[in-house]
């Protein structure tokens, strides 16, 4: 019998935890009610999570509760944290993944520290110079993923390229009938711009693109992230944090300033009543909630980051990502990518 | 009797050149009918130029022709113009700033070109490190000033500082009564957060503030660019310019998806006219027209490069820029803001 997929959970972490952790749960449970190739391990507070689970009905066959002391708080910083958060369930769930018994974890808790223990307790993996924070867009044509989104302010080319690499890898995961393409973010798409690192990164995967899992698209620049032309954008963890809070920024100040628009007078509160379902369907398109999970690549083990703020139905979206990279064999298909580039030295 | 205003305008560069940038013209000559207070002078041919004022019957009271023999094209190189070009309206437009007889210069042609020209002939003012392109961005106050937008892909704190100096000379040049903020662009607002160089330029920042001419606001994220709590962001030509094509990008996608969701069916199109007058204010606070006009800021005269792609309104927009800022005294707020940085030395 082929081992079950394994997703160790934080149930502690993120706001309002567990109480949304655990409805997020529920939601995942209740959609995949016929599955049985998965099983949830639940780091936390015994006594609250059964309380929480018996609150939604719950049974134990499908997750099973490991009890933690602790949680690791907002305000701690990664440097405290490390001595001191060993009973936590955050270190526990990550933990959990070089004990054999999960195959991935997800935590909703404080993004430096989950970091920084996950470097800790997983290790980077071999030939792998640098891990890498991959998260996924809304596209034209569906979603895309983008790394690194902050794990790494300076990179070099050999970074880059593994990066490609990695975020090749998470997508094949994601959509498993799909030949990715991949995209160097710069400033322009003409061979001569950018940095000296970008350029020579430009010319290492340019080289590969034959013998490669993945189609090397050249450079992109940021107003083609989301027209769906490439599926896989790489850069810096500086340039692909800001070009992520810039995108997220721009969608608020745009949706606010429609609200605004329809909701001014009489005519514009009847338009939306009209428009009712088609702007249902265009908010659900833009809904953060549907992308909520930020994947740590190049760790022996994948490690999950929800947003702290999402609530019950983004957590369940993240819970549903790990168990689609696990399904798509995201380790193995990063080790076959970065194969392939070994051979090639 | 005060000199008048004197803006250079290459009439000839640009899709759809001269007829827009004529157009743009006659927009400008009816907003501001009523002042005697500025000069355009023209660069390009003066019979196709002489054609085109006739058509919409401009007088040459307020603009001048001066003829011009040849066009930079848009596959011209930087480093093949530099040799040809010395005939065309766009060389000859900004080179009327040394010549005394114009203030400002403004051109929609070629990009590259235009910043390499503009460098030969005016040179980088006396104590500024790197000029800079500096953007108008929509914000939820009005609009903030966005550099450096790509002039450099790599800067280090110096450089850093003197965009914060002229761009906080640029916000103060349109907007004479406001003391603006001046942030710099980073992935956290910690101030343990970001690369060396950033952290540096911070701690001069943080220092000279008293003495300024305007308030240093720390570090921003990506997402509070538009929320109006600073007027002037400043980071490396790397980050700015995949930061503004982000969010063009993000724009885009979204109100391509509203459209599509509001020509879905009769009662979303009955909605659309219900709220006609709304979204049509909604997009006018958008339109990228607006801000149309980027600013070559830090050599002896500053130039105005306007979207090559956009209209006679967009084109407008980018000549009513040119005398804001003339009218602002942005050479006296540069050398006045930089004066006072020298004090601190």
């Amino acid at each position: 019998m082929k081992k079950k997929i394994t997703i160790a959970v934080d149930a502690m972490g993120g706001e309002d935890a567990p109480k949304k952790n655990i409805e997020g749960l529920n939601i995942f449970l209740k959609k995949n009610s016929l599955k049985n190739d998965f099983e949830i391990l639940l780091y936390g507070d015994e006594n609250i999570l059964k309380n929480e689970l018996n609150k939604h009905k719950i049974s134990q066959n499908k997750c099973k509760i490991i009890h933690t002391k602790s949680v690791v708080s907002d305000e701690e910083t990664p440097l405290t944290a490390i001595k001191s958060s060993k009973d936590t369930s955050m270190w526990n769930s990550v933990k959990s993944q070089i004990d054999g018994s999960a195959d991935i974890s997800l935590s909703a808790g404080n993004t430096g520290v989950l970091l920084v223990i996950s470097r800790m307790i997983l290790k980077t993996m071999e030939d792998v110079s640098k891990p890498a924070l991959a998260g996924l867009w809304p596209s034209k044509n569906g979603i895309s993923v983008v790394l690194d989104l902050g794990a790494n302010i300076e990179c070099d080319e050999k970074n880059l390229v593994d990066f490609s690499e990695m975020g090749a890898a998470l997508y094949k995961s994601i959509f498993p009938d799909q030949k990715p393409i991949v995209s160097l973010l710069n400033i322009g798409s003409e061979e001569i711009k950018g940095t000296e690192v970008i350029k020579k990164a430009y010319s290492v995967l340019k080289d590969m693109d034959e013998k490669n899992n993945f189609l090397f698209g050249g450079y992109i620049e940021g107003n083609k992230i989301m027209d769906g032309s490439t599926n896989v954008i790489v850069t810096d963890g500086f340039t692909g944090n800001v070009a992520l809070k810039t995108a997220e920024g721009t969608a608020k100040f745009i949706t606010d300033s429609l609200k605004k628009s329809l909701s001014e007078n009489i005519f514009t509160k009847i338009s939306v009543l009209l428009s009712y379902f088609s702007l249902r369907k265009f908010k659900s398109k833009l809904d953060p909630r549907k992308y909520n999970g930020a994947i740590f690549l190049g760790l022996n083990g994948p490690v999950v980051k929800s947003h702290g703020g999402t609530d019950a139905l983004g957590f369940y979206y993240s819970i549903d990502l790990c168990y689609r990279i696990i399904k798509g064999n995201l380790m193995d298909q990063i080790k076959n990518n970065l194969s392939h580039l070994n051979d090639q030295k």
